[in-house]
């Protein structure tokens, strides 16, 4: 009899959640608006680097769009940004090989220097990887232009980790030709497209250099080049004005609902409002940063009073400094604030298929098995939880012991467009960028109902 | 010990089996030929209606691609189809309204007749649904078109769903509508999308008719008039010369690996070779069909030799009479095979998720067992098992108590191209589409090695 009671109390409770997250889905695709902001972010707005009016612009859109929907507070959390400006069209030509003069089609890498308006000229080396090229006599490589060829690896199922074995060529490859000798670096784009356009990216010198001017070139071309250095001698002339100006003021957009038992105890959930300077930002990350207003308001429309407080973060400088997340690391240390979950989305806002998870060793145990709690409600939707990286902007949260999340949508399209022209509204499916919130908002759900550990 | 030795061998089988499934995996994206076949159907054969010259040519084109690839044998299928012409483009036209005249997007449904050259010209009236038409009294019916305004069903989260909800006033509105006198009738496009583009598929009428002209309208066609007919009566004209010619030769195309042990039971994979005259069919359902042929291509690859005999079947005919299916059980009902399982592909060439399964009484407690088996190989891929309806091609197999399967691709994207104009290769992702080709030969090697009872 007692059991009977215990057993239907949790079948109650069980079908309670499962109907709020069905709702919450259907409220998604239904009334959903992220799709209609995500459009004013890229069709009205454009793309929005660190430091330039665009991302000015797009703080101020998000920070009045939360306002007018009326949440508990909305506020910018400002901090200083760098300022990195691509300058005219960039030129990489080869000059001189047997197959003849001819144009690669390039963008200069995010934070690196061009070479000033007269360029520089000299043979271009072709290299596999760092590892190849760190094996490498500094007499190979001086005065070279290097070429990193190691193409985007196909078999991954997941292409999140194909980026990360290919992105070290993009990174760190130009600062170790530079130390090297090398005058440019040229780097295959790092993505899963066979297209000509170009994808872009931050490379990191440090602050002690030596630096070069460094190029993606569109994997067409890259084919082209390395087609004509097996036949022979290349030359190659790069010429570009890209530079660094003195930071800029940037702000991490913020809105919340005040929990209503434990308002101290606060759940993120977020995305980054700054892009590359080309395409729009579509689906990095303008998708996110959509979707995580979009979770606020999928649980107001459900009628749901948060016992925590959620807070919707539109981070900003993830692509080119980070210094978004690390201004609310910041002032997470100065307040009594306990940060208990944060959920990133900045994979694209394709279909969700789960989340990666991570944490530090303390609590790992209790959130596993929390999130296994948690698959069985969420079976039918199929979402995975798989332990991972989470996020360029929560990351720095760790040492606050919470559970740090990463939306996990396909992945299959995201690379074909990420950091190119071609990350464009077009691109994005309403119904899958509402699902992500969906998905999303069913965890904040859950973790503030029931707590995280 | 004796646990610990039998506890071994079921992991190192696992482990096999696990082995074999992610080198299928990894097949299709990095050696898989699937888009490439593709892009052949949809750009340079293109649309593939039943009885017209481009289905006669793809059906040219994959009997001879099959034989190139070396199955042990490649044959034709033939069957008399149903051969429908739509002629010249339509004509709908609002000749009256308080809105003034306009063009409404249309297109004639498949199976039809036009009116003629002189067309017919009648007052509007809008309906919700059949139900709705069926309680009307029929004098309010007589003479005029009947305009099916039922929108497409938006909470669903798999939109095939959303698809079954509505797809009623297409297939069986205007015959109802013909029923009650109407003299034409127009059917809002049964799609995901919100744009002016619209979706054609069949209509039936039986054998005995009343016949009448019968459209689909574009959504933003069918809002346009519900706004005009709110505001007062609306009389439209209606032209078109689609008719249905006799019967023309239709082709299965088959090919097949023998099995080494047990030959005689027969796995079929499948898709239909036909589509809709507009487009490109290319997620409808040139995906399905190069997606069975490379099932073949995948178990080869791995060097995998099956002990049953593994069919890919490129069904003729399913978008406007079914006759290939209906052919193929002819044809099993005269042999001595097993047909253990099918398998189609006709939901889209978007990444798998899983599959839908069904099968007489008799034997599904079995399956059910023996899914669950496979979905806990198949973990780390995310594959769920739903049970519910397969596809149009296989359902006549149903009598042999062998289990069918529907491959369950992200459905988010496929109804706003689905029928239409939009159903074009570029929509097709190749990872996504060679990924469904893996989940299908996954099964196909699970079924081969276990059985399937």
């Amino acid at each position: 009899m007692l059991l009977t009671f215990f057993n239907s109390c949790i079948f109650g409770q069980l079908s309670e959640d499962k109907r709020m997250i069905r709702q919450l889905h259907e409220l998604s695709v239904t009334k959903g608006k992220a799709y209609d902001w995500l459009e004013f972010l890229c069709k009205d707005i454009g793309h929005r680097l660190s430091g330039s009016p665009q991302l000015a612009a797009a703080t101020n859109y998000t920070y009045y769009l939360m306002k007018e929907l009326g949440f508990d507070s909305v506020w910018l959390q400002s901090c200083k940004v760098p300022h990195w400006e691509r300058g005219p069209k960039e030129i990489v030509r080869v000059t001189g090989s047997v197959e003849g003069q001819f144009d690669l089609s390039a963008l200069a890498l995010g934070n690196t220097w061009g070479t000033g308006p007269n360029g520089v000229s000299g043979e271009v080396i072709a290299v596999y990887g760092l590892e190849q090229l760190s094996k490498m006599p500094d007499s190979l490589v001086k005065g070279k232009i290097v070429f990193f060829n190691r193409p985007f690896a196909e078999a991954p199922l997941n292409t999140f980790e194909s980026y990360g074995m290919t992105v070290d060529q993009r990174g760190g490859g130009p600062a170790l030709a530079a130390k090297k000798g090398a005058i440019a670096a040229l780097v295959r784009s790092v993505t899963s497209s066979n297209d000509d356009i170009p994808h872009t990216g931050g490379s990191w010198f440090g602050e002690e250099g030596p630096f070069i001017a460094a190029y993606a070139i569109g994997c067409q071309s890259a084919d082209r080049l390395a087609h004509a250095l097996k036949l022979g001698k290349v030359v190659a002339y790069c010429q570009s004005d890209s530079r660094m100006l003195p930071d800029a003021d940037g702000w991490n957009v913020i809105g919340e609902i005040r929990g209503s038992k434990y308002p101290e105890e606060i759940i993120v959930v977020g995305g980054h409002l700054d892009s590359w300077d080309v395409g729009e930002g579509a689906h990095d990350d303008g998708a996110g940063t959509v979707q995580s207003i979009e979770v606020l308001q999928l649980l107001r429309l459900a009628g749901y009073k948060p016992q925590r407080t959620i807070r919707a973060i539109l981070f900003t400088n993830e692509e080119n400094g980070a210094r978004g997340g690390k201004a609310y690391k910041t002032f997470t240390d100065k307040t009594n604030e306990k940060q208990i979950l944060a959920i990133e989305s900045d994979a694209g806002g394709h279909s969700p298929q789960g989340f990666t998870w991570e944490s530090t060793d303390k609590y790992e145990g209790k959130y596993r098995d929390r999130l296994m709690q948690w698959k069985n409600i969420l079976d039918e939707y199929g979402y995975r939880f798989i332990f991972g990286y989470s996020g360029v902007d929560i990351e720095p949260l760790k040492p606050h012991h919470g559970l740090l999340m990463g939306l996990l949508p396909d992945s299959q399209r995201y690379f074909d467009y990420h950091h190119s022209a071609k990350d464009t509204f077009d691109k994005v499916n309403r119904r899958e960028l509402e699902l992500g919130a969906a998905a999303m908002a069913s965890i904040v759900y859950l973790a503030d109902r029931y707590g995280i550990r």
